[in-house]
């Protein structure tokens, strides 16, 4: 594919990913007379804050991941290419598939995102998965269901505690959910379906550096979140710094001393890692080397744009962006899905403004609040509302919330309706449904050891 | 695991395999005093008849795959064990798994189906993969979805057409149905989606080497399938028999003659492979050659226990079984769902027969009819009611009693709804929500010949 071979009388907008950033630039792009080539790596829009619920089997991959065509067949200024962006070059405004193919732009924004990171120890990537696409997800499903199934057939009680000991690391909103959803499933799912175990036996620890759960939270609702996580049957281990993982478990610093948590199954809720094209960007914008942070994230101007390319936008987890408020302070963007909305929403509105000789907005973040699940009826919600203000709350009322929130922003009328109806059954019968394992090449693979 | 570890006072019996034989065999004996050890490769009943419409990205996963485990919750003389079944030891009583540990029977049922086979021709299996298990499922879905975004990429309008031209080998129930859902999503699916191609140009070959489709049926029928399948835009290919299949498409003897059809994407619904337990069965119990059929499928005495041990039974798709009729007569079990489920029944009631020391019953099959859907509204039957006797019928009709049919044998209560409203939302807009495709692996693979 040669850029000539497709003509562009329009300016040519490329947006590199179709996350939460990538799709609000577009649409908010639907009426204007512009070109949209919309380039990414899978064939769908993935709605990652229920992403661990396919990891833990309460839905079907297909019920929060919808196909990226599907969602633009009516807006007939967007082509979608799957495909994934390898380099680009600023100066020939271009950017390079993997197979060599280029692709020329008049304007880029790139909306790449972030993957999970290990702080520099990705040798603990293959004991500990993280959380970020459809894969990651069904590896994890994998393994905490393959865990009960090696527990089960192993006839040795001491040999079997490690399959039946789960440890996920990081107690962020992720590391929230996927812990408390874990404790039910050994409480609440599976008790009767084994004959030599006892899953309620199964311990979940939630390992954490800091000294609470839920650092971006207030304090008070940390507190109501633990205390939550525990009576879910969750240990909660704070203040536990984490210095190795390997086969056989996790290594952790507690007030100086080294200890081993045995376990077979670990879970990484811990840290991020932006995409490479931020790197990539900064190369080819000859941007200095303080415009990375550690994470990889590239620091965007106040109308998030880059530094002298103007033509170029970052939104998303991989700007390194900041909010510019009315009283003339700055504050961080925080990572999570209505700050990528937003930013690609100001991106393309300042591209419409290039194209028309206007100037540009700088990017202010509304902050409507935060919220995390816990569990069945469980959740903490720090929420601003129009009239009455910031509001703080948790238990079953946040949790409704939490539901109602999550299926209003679902993208797409039969993921609601399909959605609700699998959480109701779910939340009738305990069960969850969603317990497809493929492969057996880990069940194989980890078997070699004793089982 | 060592089999002294888990000791069974009751009779022992172990089904190697739960599909619908040993699903069936498992339950036939719920009431019983015996213990029951199920094994089984995966941690799912597969629900067969409807895998093509995981393939065709129309259901996900979870809607056609139960949890074993969940199935026999209630059933307390069942133990649930994933793993493989590697050796068998007739003498010793014994199955081994795949890490070496040893389980002791006194009673065992082998119901480890088949695969998909080449007829020889293994190397024919990277190009045309079959339709057997999710796994595969997910590989054809993979495949028809991305051939439809390498057109897209595409910018040649030569090398563009293999990518939209799509065979499906073999004219069975199976390859009808592929047929007839993938003309379906190029013409009614897709069309809006695409800015570069015209999916409804893509071609859907259906190669058969017989004279007419669906050779099980009565010829009339395939007739009428004949007409509906090319209604919906399929090529109906008989007389055409494969004789080589390789990156580029597929070479056919037509009337002697050597042709190629060339195509990017092919599906193999031609032959089957017993599983290769069925070799080691003959084996171990010391079994001439001639009780191997071609396809590795094992000869059973007329009550579907092995020849010299009484004590191991052969059920579904890899037993050699005849059906005992009234008149004396003997009739080919057909590889179907209700003839493997009809097995595990019997093979279940002679093993409590031979416990309680009573004579032991020959199989008969008792013939419902047979139904192959082909399309949206569109079906053939061949079925026998009482009262009335033996009707055929096909379209609408055929179709709706085709769904009702499915949806009725259909295990578990949610499965019956979810599934019902996927498709009543599939077929009031044309639209199929499970087009995940995961792992770009097979996408970069492909490419590197010229996208």
């Amino acid at each position: 594919m040669s850029n000539t071979a497709v003509s562009h009388p329009r300016p040519h907008v490329i947006i590199v990913g179709c996350g939460f950033g990538g799709l609000e630039a577009a649409r908010a792009m639907r009426k204007s007379d512009v070109d949209i080539t919309i380039i990414d790596r899978t064939n769908h829009h993935l709605f990652q804050p229920l992403l661990y619920q396919v990891a833990t089997a309460g839905l079907p991959a297909p019920s929060i991941a919808a196909p990226t065509r599907f969602l633009f067949r009516e807006q007939r200024n967007v082509t979608v290419l799957m495909g994934e962006v390898v380099d680009i070059d600023a100066a020939a405004r271009s950017v390079y598939f993997e197979n060599g193919d280029r692709l020329g732009y008049d304007h880029l924004i790139v909306a790449s995102g972030a993957t999970h990171g290990y702080f520099g120890n990705d040798h603990w990537a293959p004991f500990a998965p993280g959380l970020k696409t459809l894969e990651d997800a069904f590896d994890i499903r994998r393994r905490v269901l393959l865990a009960f199934e090696h527990a089960e057939r192993e006839t040795d009680e001491l040999a079997r505690e490690p399959w039946l000991t789960f440890a996920v690391i990081g107690a962020g909103p992720t590391g929230v959910e996927m812990a408390g959803t874990m404790a039910e499933i050994a409480r609440h799912t599976l008790p009767n379906e084994f004959r030599r175990i006892d899953s309620r036996k199964a311990r979940v620890l939630l390992v954490e550096g800091a000294d609470r759960v839920l650092l971006a939270f207030p304090p008070s609702l940390s507190k109501r979140a633990e205390e939550q996580l525990t009576s879910l049957g969750v240990e909660v281990l704070t203040s536990h710094k984490v210095t190795r993982i390997d086969a056989d478990g996790i290594g952790v610093l507690v007030n100086g001393v080294e200890q081993t948590l045995v376990c077979k199954t670990v879970v990484w809720a811990a840290g991020v890692s932006a995409s490479p094209l931020g790197k990539l960007l900064a190369k080819t914008c000859a941007l200095s080397d303080d415009h990375l942070d550690r994470t990889g994230r590239i620091r965007v101007e106040p109308d998030l744009s880059l530094e002298n390319r103007p033509e170029i936008s970052v939104v998303g987890d991989l700007a390194l962006a900041k909010s510019f408020e009315k009283n003339g302070d700055t504050k961080p963007v925080p990572g999570v899905s209505p700050g990528a909305k937003q930013m690609g929403r100001v991106a393309a509105a300042n591209i419409l403004a290039r194209i028309a000789g206007k100037p540009t907005q700088a990017f202010r973040y509304k902050d409507y609040g935060a919220l995390a699940t816990i569990g069945r009826k469980s959740a903490v919600v720090e929420a601003e509302f129009p009239v009455i203000g910031k509001v703080r709350f948790s238990g079953l009322s946040a949790w409704l919330f939490w539901l109602f929130v999550h299926v209003y922003f679902l993208i797409g009328f039969r993921n609601r309706l399909i959605v609700l109806m699998d959480w109701a059954w779910a939340y009738g019968s305990f069960n969850r449904t969603a317990r497809v394992v493929t492969g057996t090449e880990k069940f194989e693979a980890r078997s070699e050891r004793k089982l």
